[in-house]
């Protein structure tokens, strides 16, 4: 028996910024039966609820997950994987959980231990911002983005299919991939741009220790290359912590190529350079999002 | 006898994006009695010329700076040099000339050995687009931007302060400083974002080549990180060539944080880890532009 999203109970555990968007997308689009809200602080819970960002909250992970067809952890990482290991016993049969954390490995593991009468799949949608928390929440922020779904061995084609059928209903892009695969491709294109920009950030500051004027002259260059640096760090450190091989692994392939560009600039090997510079320069330029 | 901005014929050597902006700026603000346009290509000059950006467009060096009161260059780094060596007996008596390129050592070398008639200053406006060229161009691009002023020794007040009238004219804040003191910072922040930048779209290229994924998972953190990679490159080709020491030893202070940042990674000491990331993070927050 197919399960409609229009027929859903979701509850999402996690009103952050991530979190609360999806909410106000499921409520204003009225594309399930009920939207409930977990959230940590009693605060947040009403101020969602009084600005109908969800159509029920509360602070208590049991009264929120009771009865729903839907679940979806939005939380940092390692909130993730500890909720996981004792919310089992809380979800009722045929129960899909899905998550909305930024590495897949840990999440996917603790996932294939939950009881059996629940199917999970992990998820993970590709966009975000720099502010967190539920005031940066906004409907629409999935709209065009990549979300990824990495399926663990036990999930089967009907949970697949509502979760992508719950993806593209906010307008997001579903792309199905293996969780490993996920985690190394996004230490790639957020962890390791995340590490740079806090070291270009460092080395700035280190210049300025000597010479404040600096971040007078900052301007673009720099404002784009670090803005990622003010990330929020909570979620970061479950994301490098929950990544690390994979981080790692990427950390030594930009040294590589930092060191290249240094040695040909040392070496004043103009042809190279350009080569190189011009190299990345049409790739950036092609690369359209 | 102190000169005043409203009286000066203006010619802007160089059309692309900084200099066909500050034409438009002069222009349509009136701000002087005539502004002249100097471009390489016939194509741009009467472009300029018919869409008002100028009151008088050339492709002749000679032609565009006879009898001009200030003359501003603004084509790439070598080609300002280059530039410099001839044109000093083209130049009436007293003709300020200003420049607009991204560093200032060769260029104010260069401006110490024009004619003892003129009266140089090196300039470099803060701001810019990854996009390059007349078709980029603006008015009101320098508005609010930091508009770096390198007197020589032989720069006299007087020229300091017509400088700094159409610097101000054009809504920039005008800071003086020493020609090597301002290669030495925009080599933190300008010449060493764009190096990362690139090396960033070189490594997740590396994994992209693997596994070409890559690209559709990558949305705002690589995208902002990356950005200035597409830079025109012959404009940073020219940076990056006549302000060797200064860029080296900044990609040395990066390796050094980055290096630090992976130790702490791979160790797995979180408390450290969580403290500079939560430093930069702040300096980041904090730093307004």
């Amino acid at each position: 028996m197919t399960k409609r999203l229009s027929d859903c109970r979701v509850t999402v555990v996690g009103l952050g910024l991530m979190g609360a968007s999806l909410c106000m997308d499921l409520v204003q689009g009225q594309l399930c039966r009920e939207v409930r809200g977990v959230a940590r602080r009693a605060e947040t819970a009403l101020s969602a609820f009084f600005e109908h960002a969800v159509d029920q909250a509360t602070t208590d992970l049991y009264t929120g997950v009771a009865g729903a067809d839907i679940v979806i952890l939005a939380t940092p990482v390692r909130t993730i994987v500890d909720m996981l290991a004792q919310m089992g016993p809380l979800l009722w049969p045929g129960c899909l959980v899905m998550d909305m954390g930024s590495t897949k490995g840990d999440i996917c593991a603790a996932m294939q231990r939950l009881p059996g009468h629940v199917r999970p799949i992990g998820g993970h949608p590709m966009t975000g911002k720099e502010t967190a928390g539920y005031e940066s929440a906004e409907a629409g922020l999935y709209r065009g983005a990549t979300w990824a779904l990495t399926p663990l061995p036990r999930t089967d084609q009907e949970t697949v299919d509502l979760a992508r059928t719950l993806v593209t209903a906010v307008g997001a892009e579903p792309v199905v991939l293996a969780p490993q695969r996920h985690d190394r491709l996004v230490a790639a294109i957020s962890h390791l741009p995340f590490l740079v920009a806090s070291a270009l950030v460092h080395a700035v500051d280190q210049t300025g220790v000597e010479d404040p004027m600096v971040w007078r002259l900052a301007a673009g260059g720099f404002r784009d290359t670090s803005r990622v640096a003010a990330s929020d760090i909570r979620m970061f450190m479950d994301i490098l912590m929950t990544n690390r091989e994979a981080v790692l692994a990427q950390l030594d392939t930009l040294d590589a190529q930092l060191h290249g560009l240094r040695t040909l600039l040392a070496d004043g090997d103009e042809a190279e350079l350009r080569a190189r510079l011009t190299h990345s320069h049409r790739l950036r330029a092609e690369w359209r999002k």
